[in-house]
C-alpha cells in the first residue's frame, strides 16, 4: 500500500491523526522536498522535528528522484507499507497525479489523506471559493524566457468578474547552466518568487500587451505564509502591495473580481490603511 | 480567541493535531451540524465518537444558531477560548466569512485551523484543480422554483475547456412549509441530492435552453463521500453515471472539460467499461 499523505500547510502538526497514523504503520517513509524546505524547518534542524514526532527516519525526495527513481518507491510499496508524504494536500497546487497513475499501472494500492492545500486555504482572505476562475501560475522571467500565458487567462476570469489565485514560482534544486555544460550538476539556492516580483512582472505584461486587463490600481490580496502562525494578509491595490515587505516565502497573490459587500467587509479588514493585519 | 478549526472530510481523525491541541485548550466547543451529519456518525450515535476523541461536550449548532445567535458564542470568546467545528476547512465550500467578520467586528481574535474541504480533495479524480472554472450549486428543483443560473456558468467553463465542480443541494433542518405558517417550526427530514437528481436536473435545463452546452454523452466525474473509507469515483458520460448507484451521500459532479493525457490516464481507471473504482 501506498499512502499518500497531505501535511497541510504550517507546520509539523498540520498532519491529521489519520495520515499520523498511517506514517506509523508505515516501514518506509518518503517526503517530497521540493516545496516542503520552509515551514517544516528541513533546513535548519533537519527532519527533527518530523523525525520526533513520527518516530521513524524519513527519506528526503527532491523532484528528481520522484520523478525518476518513483519506481523503487512504489516496487517498496507492493509488498510493504510506504508513505509519501506532501506538503499541502496530495493533489493541491503541486499535482502528484503521475506518481498515481504509475502506482495503479503496478498494482500498487493507493490510499490518500487529505489536507488543507493554498487551493482552499486561500478563502481566508475572504472571497469566496466559488468566485475564482482559473487559477495562474507566474513563472519566473529570465533575459530570454518571459512566459505570459497567464495574461490571457487572467483577462478571461476579469472579463467574467471572479478572482484569480496567482501561484508563485518556486525553484528549488535547480542545476546551474553552468553546472548542466559540465555534465557534473551544482544547484541553484532555493528561490521563491515574492508578491513585488509577481506584481512587477503583471504589470510588465500588462504593457506589453496594452489590453487594460489590469493595472496597478486593481485590487489585489498578498498572502504570505497561509496557514502559518505568522501568516500575512494585506488587501489593496497593486501599487500599494509593491510597498508591503511580505517577508519570508511561501507568497501567493489574488487578483480581486467582483465583489460582494461580505468578501469587501471581509478585504477591508485586512486593507492598509487600517495596518496589515493578521488572521 | 475563537478558533474555527477544519474537520476535514471523513471521520474524526481526520482533525489535525494543531486543531484537536485546540479544542483541548476551549472552554467551550460548538459544532455546526447542518452540513455533517453523516460521515461524523452525529445522527447514529450522537456525538459520542467526537467527544470521548477531544475528552469535553460539543454544542452542536443548526444553522439557526450560527446564524442568530453567533454573537453569545462570540461574547464567550472574548474572555475565554472557544472552539468552532465545521466540516471541510472554515471557507471550504460553505464559508463561514460571516462570522469571521462579526468575531474582527467585537473585537474577538480569530484563529483557523486548515483542513481539507471537497474544492481541494476533488483533485483526487485526477483532473488538475488549477484547470477548474467557477464552481457551481445545483439546487434542488421544486414545482415552482427551478433556478438554472448554473447553466450559464457551465456554458462559460466549457467555452474555455475548463471543468466543472457541481455542489449538490443539502437540505438539512428545513422548516415544512405548512409548519411555517403554523408558526411553530417542524422540520423536513434532511434531504442530499444525489448525482443521478443532479444529472437529471442538468438536461432538463440543457432541453429548455437549448443551447448545446452539454448532453448526455458528455463526459463526467460522480464522485461520492470524497475523502471517507467508502469513497467512490465513476468517470463516464452522463447517460451512463445515471445508471450508477452512488450510495449514501455527500454526493458531487464535476463536469470534464479538455483534458490532459495524464488527466485521460486517471479517468480511465475510474472507467465505467472497468467497474466502478475506489481509490
Amino acid at each position: 500500500m501506498l499512502y499518500i499523505i497531505g501535511l497541510g500547510l504550517g507546520d509539523e502538526k498540520d498532519i491529521t491523526l489519520k495520515g499520523l497514523e498511517a506514517i506509523k504503520r508505515c516501514t518506509k517513509v518518503y517526503m517530497e522536498a521540493y516545496t516542503s524546505l520552509l515551514s517544516f524547518g528541513l533546513s535548519s534542524n533537519g527532519l527533527s522535528t518530523l523525525e520526533e514526532l513520527y518516530g521513524k527516519p524519513i527519506i528526503v525526495s527532491d523532484r528528481e528522484m520522484v520523478e525518476e527513481k518513483a519506481d523503487d518507491m512504489l516496487l517498496q510499496a507492493q509488498s510493504a507499507d510506504v508513505a509519501f508524504l506532501v506538503v499541502g494536500d496530495p493533489f493541491g497546487a503541486t499535482t502528484h497525479t503521475d506518481l498515481v497513475v504509475r502506482a495503479k499501472k503496478l498494482g500498487v494500492d493507493v490510499k490518500v489523506v487529505h489536507n488543507a492545500s493554498v487551493m482552499n486555504a486561500i478563502g481566508v482572505c475572504g472571497l469566496q471559493l466559488y468566485r475564482y476562475g482559473e487559477t495562474v501560475s507566474l513563472p519566473f522571467f529570465t533575459d530570454t524566457w518571459r512566459p505570459d500565458s497567464f495574461y490571457e487567462k487572467i483577462k478571461r476570469n476579469r472579463t467574467l468578474g471572479l478572482h484569480t489565485l496567482c501561484l508563485l514560482d518556486i525553484r528549488v534544486k535547480e542545476p546551474t547552466l553552468e553546472s548542466l555544460c559540465r555534465g557534473k550538476k551544482v544547484y541553484e539556492p532555493p528561490r521563491f518568487m515574492t508578491i513585488k516580483t509577481a506584481i512587477e512582472q503583471l504589470l510588465e505584461v500588462e504593457q506589453n500587451h496594452g489590453e487594460a486587463v489590469y493595472n496597478e490600481d486593481t485590487s489585489c490580496v498578498g498572502l504570505a505564509r497561509v496557514g502559518c502562525e505568522d501568516q500575512l494578509i494585506v488587501a489593496g491595490p497593486m501599487k500599494q502591495l509593491l510597498t508591503v515587505d511580505f517577508g519570508p516565502p511561501l507568497h501567493c497573490l489574488v487578483i480581486v473580481g467582483n465583489t460582494h459587500p461580505l468578501e469587501e467587509e471581509m478585504l477591508e479588514f485586512y486593507a492598509i490603511a487600517k495596518g496589515s493585519a493578521q488572521a
